[in-house]
């Protein structure tokens, strides 16, 4: 009896926490072979990757099959888990997605505002063609998406492409709800946050704690600033009590972007000004990180890795792995279809919810309405998504300025178009389809 | 620390059962008290439960205190659960619900049809005051209830009492689950049905076994008549091979009378004449129920009452109780406020459906659209059931009128009337809302 | 400037109606050609329609150029309206539309029950193939059907076929406006009739004249019997004071069939064993009409068309024909996608409903909830069209069983199958899509 | 036969516009009384209208009855039509309203952004108080509301008030009617716009004269700035050529603030500095129009009038009246409960809309899905109204914060608690629900 893991992006610095996730759940996810798929482009990365994975295999002396390769069709063949951690065009169009936003004089980051509308535009259409090689290649395969914007890039799979078992995760919620236990001093396994909303849009409504409401607490904390559960890659602002007393939910660290923008803002430019983008900052990390990684006598998941943002993105991974794998039916806070939770969403609406893991995949719990203090965002934020998908899809430059125009950080009808332009220019090598003429 | 159980309509023949389930529990479940109640009509039969009761208890050693009462606000204090199963009017009333329609040409069920209606309206009232007192003298008690017609009786409670701890059970889903593991020859907690529909009008949709897909086997054998999971007060008629593979769902035993109904009201109409109403049956086989519990040397429940209809009903409840108290996160099928799982039904219509049970109650698990064969029966099916709710709390005519005509099993513009006249006069002691002169 | 109106199933009976229409609006409404086609079969009924409507023509002095022909498409080129008017198999088909469920203890109607599903399944591929034409060749045409089932051919077009200027219409609530007018002593024009519901499934649920409410004068009428608004074909059974006064609505005539039950089912008995088929009845008064049409001397439409349950059919159609020609945004009660005017119903289900006629098409004035009264049953005739119109264009088996099980009329799983396979039988001539062995 | 309009806020500059409106109508709206309607502070003005308008009337020579008064509700007696059009806290309040958010860097207007906001709060307890008397004295006349923010003053009095016949108006959709027919060449009554959204946040979808779509025509002219139907009190920025071809949509002149809103600060700090607040403009405005109205020799609205920005506002609510009185069933845009005509919006939401008036109030017709482009946009807006109405009635100062922070012209975390407090303390002689404490 096989278990087949593909991990696509497998050069990635990540794959050793995927790498020893696995490992430590071996026991009940007997994985029997992993291949790690990269391309032309990340080879050296992959090769070092490798190595350091084939080191930690031997040392915990698991039966796991590994190999690493170019050739994503061959990798494919009977895989039962393809885990999916890309980075089209590299560090490099970070770079652009975060400087070209801030001289226009708007937010300028990887998933959110300009931005994130480019990295969407980069990525849904190579995942979309992942997704049809999943399909015809391995049809049972269950797609684990981790790559960034999460909630927009598991929407257009599972809208836009014949591939349906796919299940998008992101590291924050499992963040707020280890935070937040921390806080409270209880075991993260006995605290449930409820959720509500989308991929770096989500808000907790409660937390329990054994089933007992501990929410006001944790507001208090918040607002107290005791509480701060934000990423390595986010620096947290605080959060006003009259903010955390008005709305009485947990914000997700990105929710700063949308009602902190001026602080953030001038942060950034501060920023950039004195060490460059984010995306130059990271590239330094990696660059280190690799090279700890390439050490011979490694054989462990570093711990420095743990510095960068998205840490526990893996773990969160294999928690889902096994519990599809053995039909655990426990409840994960994951991106797939609505199907009528929220209220006030289409049932094919992609949303961040808790939801029953089965392995006939992820089925959300209901929710009811969404919270009033914050429906309206949410509900722009998805309307925003929407068009974000179907631009990436026809490269149509009407649909990229709906696009901007409905997204709350820039809305600005005078400054879209030489922003747009710009980023469509910088970005052309990984825009094909926006190649033909705009229109007028 | 308490945890205090009461049992209204505790002389219920029933009773026994549900203290097996929590006596057979109670190292997970710890109970410390139990207070059964019944009317004053009921106290006989209350006070040889009772003492049964307390034979059961001594047998097994458990430390619980056991008490039984006609005083119902004084029972309540400070309890955490209160299950409620009773009979307004008693078998005499059942009697009348059965035998006046089938002479009028029409079925006559306990909870189908023209007697499930009266049964609806002489039952909700009093519900309604009982989780009047509830909210009252212990806020925090949830309601368990398995009255009859127990989807409708708990969509009534949710509208309209105050106490909105309040969820439905029956045994139907319990017993499919149960023969289809039979079947399929695996262990019931490993067969998870998806079930879709309402109290009493459930299907189901796919049967897992360890999340593997088994529907066709069942189904199978349901066209084959190897599988039969009528409980034991419907006479299973068998259904076609044409029905099972057309509708490619698993019907519940009183979905007959809607598809079956004129073999159904043959079959009555004869088994009256030759023995009288099923409610004539079941007062000759109370009567030796109740005479076998009435033996000293009885302290187990008596493997005579799972010849009843109603087996396993105690067994759902204490395993709800379980979950609810230990914050189990486990999946159960209740009856309680769609809140979104099925599209096509309003938030808050009372659905039979897979929940998640936690201490702060089920919360349904989306389902998505109705299966198209059966969606209209069902939608038809809830809007019957609002009219009887809005019914049975106005005690307006012209809203019986129209409750018995939006009924599949009536529909009959020109004899409703005069049965809908009969079965108010005949019920009158127990309908006081219907009291004031109906309007021409 | 050119008007050019093609008449399919311009063989019909009807036809001198249409041209009557056409005829008396010809000051707003300039029609400058008129197209009657029909097919091979029908050849000598189109001859005389044809001359027929030439004399018309003639005798109005109006510069209408008429022709007929068995070439479709031909006829279609440059058409501004496509009135369709057909009859899939003639009345021999409708002879066993009626009298086949009959022989099996069934309703036998035209539009109804089992009947009305065949009608369906026989005239659905048949309007979509036209619908295709009509795109392909006259791509701006308006399409108004008037050919049964005119809610489910409607519904079918317009979410099956590439043309979307589709319009049902149907003359019952232009009966019952006119009808209500008579007992109101009001001039038409002046009536306005709240309508809710489907084709053949509507209610009427408030009754103005100029704006002033008059509802329960016809309600008291309705429940005396004074007012009886059933066209010819249809004898009226009357009402119970009870029915009516429960629920404060105008039912069609067609809702005998479903709440008169067992009377009309003997009341037909009855006839078919007197007279035969009501298609039998039809063919006699047809041959009648036919000779009166074939004289040389007659140049209007004959009175004792009138004696056709259809009249005022073509008035309906010429009506719109006139509102959207000239965009008069009138209110008109006619067949189109919901589009949220009722509350319950999906926006892409065709409903009858009262619209603003303008140049590009009806627009639904919104309604709100259907009245709880009967809102079960036009739910479950939604979801049964639904049904029908899929088993219609894939000719399954299995969906054909379903839709027989989810209508109201038929529901009986034990004998559809006997039925249901002697129709297809019967029909098998007009239903190649059926042709494929059925399935287990 | 009498007809009585009663003039809430009769004192306003804008009255000489409906006197002139009703006396135009009369011969089709025979208004028999008129009484002015004012409060104490506003005595003065009342005055001279009350005279302007008595020699209005008498140079008609029409049959009217006028008076003034401030007995509200002796006035209220026996009236068909209550207009209302108040201002709470004079130019005063607003003048607070431009200045204070202007001064922590927000917009500062009368009906958007904190200003908005805080004049419904102000508004919507009063107008409350005004239906609750209405629907006591006079149940059954229409009340008219065009006080601002007239959407959500309709939904508050609709959702929150007995009183269920309240229409509400805006001059906006006329305003862009005439300005869009004028650019055609066409008549204005021939000019139809497909409007969708809410007050002071509609865009127009589709332009059709006599039914021909003429919308690129329209669209061509608003990006090349031939087109500009601004109010008097708003001036235009211009569009850009790309936001006008990707939108497709005719924005609002309001529109200007949340797509523009760098531009529209920068232009209203400037003007601030140069000349003070709009409020503060007006303010002279009115002066000098008092003084022409109370003019003895003056017995005609004076064309000044149209340059206050509320030109036709007036015009709209007569045409609305001759509807209603007279069954016109035409088609007006006013606001009132979506009941379905936008997919996308709760029922009870108030949207701007085109309706069919008749004397049973207005019915939305249906419109579908909101443009993809501006859903989001539309959403959000509706759900912060949703948030203000809610702080309106209950005055709590949390809720209060949750609707600044839903408005996308605040949306700032850090910034609202020190401008809210702000605009609560100058406004608290007219703000007595928000004088209780407010919570930590």
């Amino acid at each position: 009896m096989s278990l087949k893991v593909v991990v696509i992006g497998g050069g990635s610095s990540y794959t050793p926490e995927i790498m020893e996730g696995i490992i430590r759940r071996h026991h009940q996810l007997p994985v029997t072979e992993i291949v790690l798929v990269d391309v032309e482009d990340g080879q050296e990365k992959l090769e070092i990757i490798g190595r350091l994975a084939e080191r930690m295999i031997e040392k915990a002396q698991k039966p796991i099959k590994l190999s690493w390769t170019l050739d994503r069709k061959k990798a494919l063949e009977n895989a039962d888990f393809v885990s999916t951690q890309i980075r089209v065009g590299g560090l490099e169009a970070r770079e652009k997605d975060e400087r070209i936003p801030l001289s226009h004089g708007f937010i300028g980051q990887e998933t959110n505002g300009a931005g994130g509308i480019l990295k969407a535009f980069r990525t849904i259409p190579v995942l979309l063609e992942i997704a049809q090689d999943v399909h015809r290649i391995c049809p049972n395969a269950w797609m684990i998406n981790f790559t960034n914007p999460a909630g927009m890039v598991t929407e257009a799979l599972l809208k836009h492409s014949p591939h349906k078992k796919v299940i998008g995760v992101c590291n924050i919620p499992y963040n707020m709800r280890h935070s937040t236990a921390e806080i409270l001093d209880a075991d993260p396994d006995q605290v449930r946050i409820d959720f509500v909303g989308l991929n770096h849009f989500v808000f907790g409504q409660k937390v329990y704690v054994n089933g007992h409401d501990r929410t006001n607490e944790v507001l208090t904390s918040l607002a107290s600033e005791d509480l701060n559960y934000s990423p390595a890659n986010i620096v947290s602002l605080g959060w006003t009590k009259e903010f955390v007393n008005s709305l009485k939910l947990l914000p997700n660290p990105y929710h700063q972007y949308y009602y902190q923008t001026k602080e953030v803002l001038a942060k950034d430019v501060k920023a950039f000004q004195e060490n460059g983008t984010r995306a130059q900052v990271v590239q330094e990390l990696e660059k280190a990180l690799f090279a700890i990684y390439d050490n011979p006598d490694l054989q462990v998941k570093p711990k420095e890795l743990e510095e960068r943002g998205g840490a526990f993105y893996s773990d969160v991974a294999c928690s889902l792995m096994d519990s599809i794998y053995n039909n655990k039916e426990d409840i994960q806070t994951v991106n797939t279809f609505n199907n009528g939770a929220i209220e006030d969403l289409p049932n094919d609406a992609v949303v961040e919810a808790n939801c029953v893991i089965t392995n006939n995949g992820p089925k959300p719990v209901t929710i009811g309405s969404l919270p009033a203090a914050v429906k309206g965002d949410i509900l722009q934020m998805k309307a925003f998504e929407e068009l974000v998908i179907t631009a990436s899809i026809t490269g149509d430059y009407h649909q990229a300025y709906q696009a901007f125009l409905a997204n709350p950080l820039i809305k600005d009808e005078k400054r879209i178009q030489p922003l747009l332009d710009e980023l469509l220019e910088a970005h052309k090598e990984y825009l094909p389809q926006f190649a033909k003429k705009r229109g007028s």
